[in-house]
């Protein structure tokens, strides 16, 4: 609790100041003015999260924050729990989507192990970092405990401060958990006020018949659990999931290192939306990636304020999104830097 | 003419058993079906145009087609059109957006002369094949001749069997002629039928006062010069410019060969258009960049049918969408390649 509250103290806003120093000098370029568009807003942003006139982006790093979820036992998923675990495996093979598309944009992927119902051995590039072994089924009870939830996000802190320390400069989201869909929902309807069937959709493929027990089972959790709105860690506990945790604090710990965060799909979403619920400055740290085809998404986004970068009907998570994103954002700061 | 009509008649269709073929490996990665979105599309379409079920990107090259236009007398643009021939001077020095871009995504870029009103010395990097030395004012009587629009259209096509011949594996197209969104729109207004204010906005920036006056030049221009709508060549000499005469025909020399060609923004579109209307099989061998804020971009794709990639509110041309759009088919390809 001591670092979560200290984290939220460090952040500060972004200095406007900036924003006008980056646009100025993109106005002295060869061109018309804004005719570089949204490639002109990453930059001036990159330049004002940074305050540095000449930003660099040469170490990125994309988490991606791995937990299973006690919901799954409802049926809410096209495929069982196991697959948590084999993808983790997958990741740290190097050859599952995220590691191809981090490969194509020059950044990094660290595998963390958050919540996974599975023991891994020690393993080459797994950061073991495990709050529970996955959540409870929330259609029963709470998820986790508010302690585990804070510790949830404390992870994703401890490891934003470990990679600024490092020197990295842009970090990205991801995450892998069979089942997380359906929390993410649930996140979304409670923190945006919206009904569940306006924010829920068919994750990884699920049928109509299953789309309906989806959204009745997170319908019921919420009557029983009654999350507090007002406190976006009460949420967070009684819904899951770990890795969504993972992902609000990492965007925290960046927000208070001034690192530049990109946020994922629709589950780092819902991390993204727990982390500005606790401090609403933290937006002005965070790119969103894409627009998933997650109905919920968009609703998160408006939400919170960003408008998505990319629009390529991407559902598959893991940080695939954040990935491509970054190619898009350092396009932007080169057109700053080398024109 | 004798070019233009071989490499009509050697366009094939893209033969849609390579869909299935590539759809069938994307389906066995380990990911959910279809989860990829459309970079699956894009790994899809790479294997059927070049029907190779292991595609190569590994040389790209974006043609900067640089040409300028009488119409610039009617006062239409928000620069003067010395700035063509500075601009063509600034890409061989390597400093413009589309160096910047382009190199970021690997891809070289080819200045062309085809219409600059100027004359230039021998310069590295640049491609002297000027077919005019700026194009009439469409205001006063037609553009070029139907011979001249047809050498325009060959350039291209003999620059995209060139370097084709030296192993290219992917073409984009871009840009530079101050004036040339109003040849753009005229074209745009021509080949879909819509009047000229539904598909005419500002360019590089102009004032309310004088969009109106676009607008009216180009309706005028086209009272004049009754463009055939069912005669692509007609309307690209009675309105030029000989840039987009290039695309034109870059596009169907990329068809021919079999190579798949990025088109840019606005200008390139309306030689994407062009290239559409000479033989609809074209459309299949492009991929749209990106949707520009120009008002008539999206009417003209929806006409060829295209799906622009990134919506930026990019307004530079030169190439700089098609620059970045590739590092987006390439994620596709690499997605198809290495999981």
């Amino acid at each position: 609790m001591e670092l979560l509250e200290k984290t939220l103290k460090s952040i500060d806003d972004v200095d406007a100041k900036w924003y006008d120093t980056a646009q100025k000098h993109l106005d002295n370029l060869t061109k018309p003015l804004g005719s570089l568009g949204r490639l002109e807003e990453f930059a001036r942003r990159l330049v004002a999260i940074t305050e540095n006139k000449s930003p660099v982006l040469d170490k990125k790093v994309i988490f991606t924050f791995a937990g299973d979820h006690g919901i799954t036992s409802e049926g809410v998923s096209a495929y069982p729990k196991e697959v948590t675990q084999q993808m983790v495996l997958n990741f740290l093979r190097g050859g599952a989507g995220i590691n191809v598309l981090a490969r194509h944009a020059g950044s990094e992927v660290v595998v963390v192990d958050i919540g996974v119902d599975a023991d891994f051995e020690e393993l080459d590039g797994l950061v073991k970092m495990k709050v529970v072994k996955g959540t409870n089924n929330f259609a029963k009870g709470p998820a986790m405990t508010r302690d585990e939830a804070i510790r949830c996000i404390e992870v994703g802190i401890e490891l934003a401060n470990g990679y600024a320390k490092k020197g990295f400069k842009m970090f990205g989201t991801g995450e892998m958990g069979i089942g997380n869909t359906t929390p993410s929902s649930a996140i979304a309807s409670v923190l945006t006020d919206r009904p569940v069937s306006e924010v829920t959709s068919k994750g990884t493929g699920i049928t109509e018949e299953s789309l309906k027990r989806k959204i009745k089972v997170i319908e019921n959790g919420i009557k029983l659990n009654k999350p507090n709105p007002k406190d976006a860690i009460d949420v967070l506990s009684k819904i899951g999931g770990a890795e969504i945790g993972g992902i609000a604090g990492l965007i925290l710990g960046a927000a208070a290192n001034k690192i530049p965060v990109v946020i994922d799909g629709f589950i780092s979403t819902a991390g993204a939306l727990i982390a500005y619920c606790l401090e609403p400055k933290t937006k002005d740290y965070m790119f969103a990636a894409h627009k998933s085809v997650e109905i919920g998404h968009k609703i998160m986004l408006d939400k919170i304020g960003l408008r998505p970068i990319l629009d390529l009907d991407l559902r598959l998570g893991e940080g695939t999104g954040a990935a491509l994103a970054m190619l898009m954002i350092e396009a932007g700061l080169k057109i700053y830097k080398e024109m």
